[in-house]
């Protein structure tokens, strides 16, 4: 599997009271740099890594237009790539790192799933701004998806880098 | 992929007002026939067909255990065949046949796939009755999820059969 490159995250990564060693900055930021490589690819700038006793065992960016399949946002790619990885099909305990909020679909698989905590960079407002607009399928959603999963924005100086230098708009 | 052995109904195939030639029914007992083939084989017995301008395009069972994939269910299954079988990302017109109620995560990558009906036979009732109770994470979802998809309930006689002949419960 792609490696998390976790170790090159430079000084000045964000930390916070509950992350004060900013291990979450670090795996964000190899999202958010995942992110960019799809870019470059002319991908959709979204990218996902599963971390589970800290080390990264799914990572795995969009394939939806590559591969025609409408189930292959990135955060359900690194899932998949992570239960492969580890032979089971439940991440209890695993954080996932996703360089923009998740969609819908994302939020139910990492539920179902077992993945306990969401940590995203660019908010989907921010997508939108960047002319990613996925909030309309939110409204599928109702409050139970709260009590699942704690779903955490860390916003980044990098957030939105993928987006602006993206090719597939 | 494999054939929706619509066919291979036999006379007494139900038949409504909506769908005066049976084909419902005959599509989804070839679901049904499928999910049978799953329980024969000790997997979950769950199976699910997308048809699109009267075709089957995409047929498939769940291979969660199989293959490690917490969201290889047979409805996201069935939606990546068809997709891949047409080259396309959408799915729209498309009917999707399930041998039992979807859950919560099918229902939204089924809406995202742009799936515009689902019919399926056992309800999540008779599921948990027979041993597969997945009604908690219908919580997830909202009341959007209905404006996007028409939802049909359409029990036919052998509905349970395969429930009852799982060995993998």
């Amino acid at each position: 599997m792609t490696s998390g490159n976790h170790d090159e995250s430079g000084p000045g990564t964000a930390s916070t009271g509950d992350d004060p060693q900013g291990l979450d900055a670090q795996w964000l930021e190899s999202a958010i740099q995942g992110a960019e490589r799809q870019a470059r690819d002319g991908a959709p700038p979204f990218f996902a890594v599963v971390v589970l006793n800290g080390q990264a065992v799914g990572a795995a960016g969009n394939t939806v237009v590559l591969n025609n399949d409408p189930t292959a946002h990135a955060e359900i790619m690194a899932i998949r790539e992570a239960c492969r990885e580890i032979s089971r099909t439940r991440l209890t305990g695993a954080t996932l790192f996703a360089s923009a909020e998740p969609c819908a679909l994302c939020l139910v698989a990492a539920a179902f799933a077992g993945i306990e905590r969401i940590v995203y960079a660019l908010d989907a407002d921010g997508a939108a701004d960047a002319g990613f607009d996925y909030r309309a399928g939110q409204a599928l959603l109702g409050s139970g998806i709260h009590e699942c999963l704690r779903l955490e924005h860390l916003p980044l100086p990098d957030s939105i880098r993928p987006f602006t230098s993206s090719r597939s708009r």
